[in-house]
């Protein structure tokens, strides 16, 4: 008789969980969330089977991951560290949340997955995890000394993948893990971790090569509804469906060289849209609190946490306004803004213009650097040097 | 008899002060900060005597300009709302302290400049000025009624020049202004206030047309000590002088086709390197309360405040361990990261890797994450939708 | 023929706009809002149609006051540089609205107030008319050379009523100004301009001289809905009306020393009241982000405005769950929390406990000691000194 | 022969460390650092080598505490959640450094301590210790399964110590557990684990119960360096030794009824001093970082971490100009200002009084405020209601 019911948050690469839990005496049911990475559906449902599993769950989540965390995203110019846009952080929630709808369904007690022992993934399924069931208990054989004694490391994993005749992607010329999905590809292990080093240049899946892009810019109107993009037009087509259009942006972006090619693009005719539309002062406080929290947030694992859910309410008032146009051109690795158009925008032409003075005494900004000079004439010494 | 003397902000633009101080019966002396723009000096000085001046006064600030604005706004990260890198307004505080210095030499009570009544550098110079030289009086002939009514805007002025045979850089068809200097080049007026109108393609002077940038990346390395550039290794020549190592990457990135090739390409080396070197708290510290704060500052003309000042103390401090390499190739339009290496780095190779545990336990992290988990088990319910 | 009709910012004390808009030509309209000051209503209304008046409006805002303004402090646990609770701030948007209704129902294209020129409160009632009606024109005696040349300052001021046999309540003696509402009542002028001289012992009105207050404790219980206050039961009676409750508040308040009483009272109990309902983390966003940036809104004038009503909506989310009671024991210029209880706590006395371990495993705490730890042994000689 | 040798954090009271290491068969150095609690020293040592101690170690660490860690607490205004001055956190890290002191002294490679398995005292310490000394092995008793299963909680520990003899300060009827410093004296268990009941009258200790406090207040002027209070002027005498004058002001705070006497008066004189010698634009930088997160930290166990270092010299920056003194009434658990002085205020009495007018154009606040409501007169429909 099984130990208990196992759902395993399964991939198609070779992992831990692949060879744990079968072996331990669990009964298992594997679930992979369709989130946009390419995969040979039935080769991983054989291969699953093939290892003992006992059912093989998988749910396209590529709706509710563009629109609940990429457009979220997108909102919220979400950025880790001034570089990182979330990739793999923003799929996380939504697998966590598939994985426990599976659990509950198969009426599972217990989720493996086969995150190391090192990195935030772990903590970002498992947080998800007891915050929507807090009864589940978790396997995490990359943890268990019994599991990380017998393979010390991927290259283990890897003979012992070769003496059985498991299948598997990485191998020890090229051993990282890949982690794609609609938003990105990232990779780690192996020669990357060494940060001195460039990557590998057959590494490029995702996006072209930037040296191989094509010499013509492509150029593309993107519409936005409350900060939400709602319509792509490009030179041939239009779209208006969420999945759609942000795999179109990938498309293009691919061809031109981008990291995180949708993301990239989106997220910077938001920034521009917003420069048209929202207050000065919403943006600083929106910057500083929103954008900056609901970034960490998401990276640190604490999607399903009060502080993410307020951070994004928040975030959702401060977006009332951001309706609009932008019109970009895709070109090289880079986007640059055309033009932009909004009916909620803040500023006329002819109030910004510098040739019009209706309605607007310039001799006012006399007294207004005045008043602002008081408090500053303090110290007059220290500033002349 | 005059009515005073002035100090007046010079620039080899047509622009308001040019023709207003003489008029109004002061005694000008033309006062030129050198901060990296192209000019014909000769003729800039040949000008201002033209025009009536008693002097001209030129100052090679360079050197000031990179090392106390530039370099503090690539330690710093500096952006102002994700986009502008603040090129015009670190010029401002170094052409200021020039204005007053001048000032005080050759005894002026007033200080006159051409900035528009609506724009920021008007806040920026004056805020400067009473800051520096609290008596200072200030002529702002854009703001006084009997020069805007007589000058509508820049129309008017191009016809006035015309007529009295002025040199200028404007026209008609091209009426923006241009602010040029080591960080930048930017334009206002014109079509350029139309932001649904593409910037006309003539317009590029810093940067080259991207589409037209080389297909053979350059490679490169920036050495840093205490987040300050202080070495450039190019595939020709090494550069330790902060104003040649400054132009250097202006020129490189102009090729390239980048906007503020210089501070663009510093700023995500220095980006870089701090993830190898800086305390993920600091960090988000100085992320939310340094960069964000300062680069408000700068844009908004607070150089010369207390709380530039506090903040940019504490900006130092959190760069005490930012030293190290970071090497780096640029093509068409983007920077990519090859390697960084740091004495000062946070984590070892070996500690990063996914295949080492000594010293580190697995089985803690399973405590971390429960601990954590404990906050958010509050309400199931919600998260399982 | 009159120059205009203007609505006049009224109150019974002496100042300058009662000296200035009738005399200058206008046609004025007399408008005080009540939000709580003690005032012979009658002998106002006499006064403003003797100087000259030609209509005197008074409205009771009241309700309003307490409801938008004072109870969303307490939600705030607002606070201006870590003391002022901001009573006088908080009435100026309430009447500035009073004042603009007024205007648009009297058909006024003017509106005056008595403020000084160098306080806030001009820029609170001037931004707070402009935004509400962006075409209305303010006159501000004291800002305009004819008024402050032929006054110099109070004193000339209590001159001329002297003279004029003008009722005043300030004289030489006790020139200050009283600003008083429901919330507070604040002082400025005369002694108190001299930060080091203690205010005189008989300038409290509001609240009595805590010398003087009874030995005996009075306990109360408060209720909150959302962070609102829904009633008050004290020994003798229960208060569910907001101004009701409010005023009682005060009155005890008053008994036991306090300044600012009831918002004083409110805020300590709602304060106390998150600890048990309001989640850690969303609590120390709210603190950072809210409650800073919503008291300096609230102080420098800024509520018709984007970013006030953004950080009070935001406010308002965090609110959610703050439901309960507050015990208090009111004695002596302090308040002592005796019990609090809420259906929306976060944790039962079951789960903070030191004695049960249900659930709850004590050795996950050494691995979330021990994952902490990392970070921070990088540096063990700096510590030990 | 032992299993190795642990320096154990003693306390007079009874609890786990007491019972544990001995008995397991480890060397046992005790450590206590008088930190300003009420003990009687000879008593504690007895008890400590009678247990089986084999060295008894007491160090007076009062002046590392009132200065380093509590007149830091004061610059910084530091305050948790709106209520706790910290009182327990700010001693913790002087007791681990001297811990760890005693364990590099003594050499031993374990630390053990009492501290429950629930709180943020075992975080706080053993973060402490591994920051010090990576290499120390911590053993905590209550979160150790043979320990906690034989002990359920601390009755079953008063049980054993009463079959035992040993003298111990808590009792079952009154069983909680008491921190006591110079800073001030916190309990935990027994009836204070439910919120909803009040303190019992006998637990004061540290203050008297202020309804006991005396009718007359007590008058004293403090004087503060760069922030740090440097003399204390009282009725009777004047003190400038650091311990002194905190204790000192425990004393006159004791009497009129305050939780953490010294704490509080200094912190509400600093805040004051402030008002008078920081640019009010600095003060909100700080306020919103460095006292926000200072508080967040310490309270946190997160003193010997690098953002603390960071925040803490961030914070010594903000003092330079925090000089003068403040004249303060001491009075039925409140403490009101009678008035301040600074050589280094920001403005003088001249430029803040009303009545005056020199180098101040009122006119220049009209356009000030005209300026400022552009922005604000985007949308005035929504402010009139």
């Amino acid at each position: 008789m099984a130990k208990g019911k196992v759902v395993l948050a399964y991939s198609g690469q070779i992992s831990s969980e692949d060879l744990n839990d079968t072996d331990e005496g669990y009964e298992v049911v594997c679930c992979l969330a369709n989130v946009g990475q390419e995969e040979d559906w039935d080769a991983v449902e054989k291969k699953a089977l093939k290892i003992g599993a006992t059912k093989m769950v998988i749910e396209d989540l590529q709706k509710e991951f563009v629109e609940k965390l990429c457009f979220r995203a997108v909102q919220c110019n979400a950025q880790y560290e001034g570089r990182y846009l979330l990739g793999t952080a923003l799929a996380r929630p939504v697998i966590a949340r598939c994985l426990m709808r599976t659990a509950e369904r198969e009426g599972c007690d217990f989720v493996s997955h086969g995150c190391t022992g090192k990195g935030n993934d772990q903590v970002r399924f498992e947080l998800a995890a007891y915050a929507i069931k807090p009864s589940i208990k978790i396997i995490a054989p990359w943890r268990e000394s019994r599991f990380f004694n017998r393979f010390k490391g991927r290259n283990d994993l890897l003979d012992y993948a070769a003496e059985t005749g498991l299948p598997v992607t990485s191998t020890k010329a090229k051993p990282w893990s890949m982690d794609a999905n609609l938003a990105h590809c990232s990779y780690e292990a192996g020669v990357l971790e060494n940060e001195d080093q460039s990557p590998p240049e057959d590494m490029w899946t995702m996006t072209d090569d930037p040296q191989k892009a094509p010499n013509e810019p492509t150029d593309i109107v993107i519409s936005f509804e409350k900060g939400i993009p709602t319509k792509l037009v490009t030179p041939q087509k239009t779209f208006t469906d969420s999945v759609q259009l942000f795999k179109e942006l990938n498309q293009i972006g691919r061809v031109h060289g981008y990291d995180s090619p949708a993301l990239s693009i989106l997220r910077l005719a938001h920034l521009d849209l917003e420069g048209l539309t929202l207050d000065s002062q919403v943006r600083a406080l929106r910057d500083q609190f929103i954008t900056h929290n609901w970034s960490i947030q998401l990276y640190s694992g604490l999607y399903f946490a009060p502080e993410r859910q307020f951070t994004e309410e928040c975030l959702l008032i401060s977006q009332a306004n951001v309706n609009g146009e932008v019109r970009l051109r895709c070109y090289k690795g880079n986007v640059y803004i055309l033009g932009r158009s909004s009916s909620s925008r803040l500023y006329s032409q002819e109030e910004a213009s510098m040739d019009s003075l209706d309605d607007f005494n310039p001799e006012d900004t006399t007294g207004f650097i005045k008043i602002q000079s008081i408090r500053l004439k303090k110290d007059p010494d220290q500033w002349a040097k």
